[in-house]
């Protein structure tokens, strides 16, 4: 591991494992100082609330390498303890229901990312496999209230319409957790350089992600692949609103792949993603620090790595939690 | 009551008064054949399923007066027995919530319409007070289980991209169950002429409410402008797709107003009708007789008369329900 890594807050802004030890244990040897990791993304409210339950019991009995975090400070200190804060978040708003009073709620059991829509509509705007009308209603009142709470709204998955109001209704930071650029590959998940560019130019953040289905070499592609897709993005938005948020599914099968693709996990397919390999060179989590290397390969400055592997991501979270 | 009411089987296509004696008390009064009774706005599964239980307790309760109606053949039965029918209503589909399961589910505890959409947007389109994106991909998929297991698509308070689109995805006929022409008087609520022809002439349904908020002349209408309203729809459509349908709100309060009119039943407010007094002449549900007088008197054929009244309805229930 090379010493920029070892010294960095290392923040993966987006990873949707299966929630066990051996991933767990993978996070520590990929030096992950946090990660955003999904607990919800078709399941309404109730089913959600448990899926919470069970990470943080899997938090206490994996005390030895997690850590919640509810702050920035808390990441600090993960960083501090050697351990790996874990950020509960959405990739669907849809566990808010009928009520903005859930979101609070959720606030208070600690979630801090929400994505405001997974590929398809819901009460709020719609997601990107399908036509969008835009953000509804409800939806700015959504915004409004993730906005007080301390809640960062989340793009990746919803559509073009949507995601540009969304980012205009806002008086937080918006992201999007895990994207490419179509500027690379053309995708109805990823983000043209128009779209890129607004989300910075609205003081929003951007963590590339390296999901195989949305890169140009898609399942050939190398770790060296990712780099070359964030330096496209740095290119339009900067280097001070890009991280990393790989969108790792490590331990799932093929009942999880079918489960997220089918709108609501089991209505008609939206997409298939054929095979999902990762990039050589970042097969797991644990492969993590060969990103870092990729980025001194290519000539990256350590001020830039730093940001990018976290210190980013770290500050706009603390803009939006407050904390 | 003239003989032309009492001979004919009179259908009210909306009602969502509160359900007590006093209210089925008056339905008989009305000689009201079979009324369209609303059991859910803004309730999701769970409380939906209740409100079904609780009508039918009350069904049974006031077993001398309702009848519930599952079929066509019920509706005659309730003619012949001098009883109500209950057709079970939701004015929103937010009950099927997520899962299209449940509307065979909801077929099966006797829902027999459902309208698609209350005012904003849901999971399958977006009502009539709020930008309207259209038909999801959900939506679609919900129309055609509506027209698999036999319930009517209701399109009322839905807007009108997500209207047009439902009435050219349904396989069977579909209704603006109460509604009023915007011919007569501009509002989010009301039709125009050419969404009024538009559903006419794919097969659908038109039944007439009297909403003073909707009517030309508010709260200084009677009955006799109820019967132009119809006219004016009639002219448009024809007189076989065309029925009454009153939005009786009877028995409630305020508070019930101040609910309807939030979205959610809960958040902002999306409307606010004033005071809701119903046209002279038919204040009351007891006073549906009186819309059969005024039909006379406008010079209406008894033919006609009985179409509106309610053998245009329980024509187009039949090839809906398919008994």
């Amino acid at each position: 591991m090379s010493g920029i890594h070892e010294s960095s807050i290392v923040i993966d802004g987006l990873i949707i494992a299966k929630w066990e030890r051996a991933v767990f244990e993978d996070m520590r040897k990929g030096g992950l100082t946090a990660a955003n990791c999904t607990v919800s993304v078709w399941e309404g409210f109730q089913d959600t609330v448990a899926n919470i339950a069970d990470m943080k019991k899997l938090i206490r009995d994996n005390a030895d390498l997690l850590t919640l975090v509810r702050s920035t400070d808390d990441i600090r200190e993960s960083k501090h303890s050697n351990k790996t804060g874990i950020i509960l978040g959405f990739q669907n708003a849809h566990a808010f229901e009928d009520n903005l009073g859930y979101i609070e709620a959720f606030w208070d059991m600690g979630v801090r990312v929400v994505q405001l829509c997974y590929n398809t509509q819901n009460l709020i705007g719609t997601g990107c496999y399908e036509r969008d009308g835009g953000l509804s209603g409800f939806g700015r009142e959504v915004i409004n209230e993730m906005n007080r709470v301390g809640i960062m709204v989340d793009l990746s998955h919803v559509g073009g319409n949507t995601s540009m109001e969304a980012i205009l209704e806002s008086k937080k930071p918006v992201c999007y957790s895990h994207c490419l650029p179509s500027g690379l590959k053309e995708h109805p998940r990823n983000k043209s350089d128009e779209e890129l560019k607004f989300i910075a130019d609205h003081g929003g953040f951007i963590g590339v992600t390296m999901f195989p289905p949305f890169l140009k070499r898609g399942i050939e592609a190398t770790v060296d692949d990712y780099v070359e897709a964030i330096d496209y993005v740095i290119n339009i938005a900067g280097e001070d609103c890009v991280g990393f948020g790989t969108d790792f599914t490590q331990g799932y099968d093929k009942g999880f792949f079918d489960w997220i693709t089918h709108d609501k996990g089991r209505h008609r397919r939206l997409t298939n993603f054929g095979t999902v390999l990762n990039p050589l060179g970042i097969r797991t989590i644990g492969e993590t620090p060969n990103l870092t290397a990729a980025m001194e390969k290519a000539g990256w400055s350590e001020s830039r790595i730093r940001k990018v592997l976290g210190d980013n991501w770290l500050r706009v979270f603390k803009d939006v939690w407050g904390s």
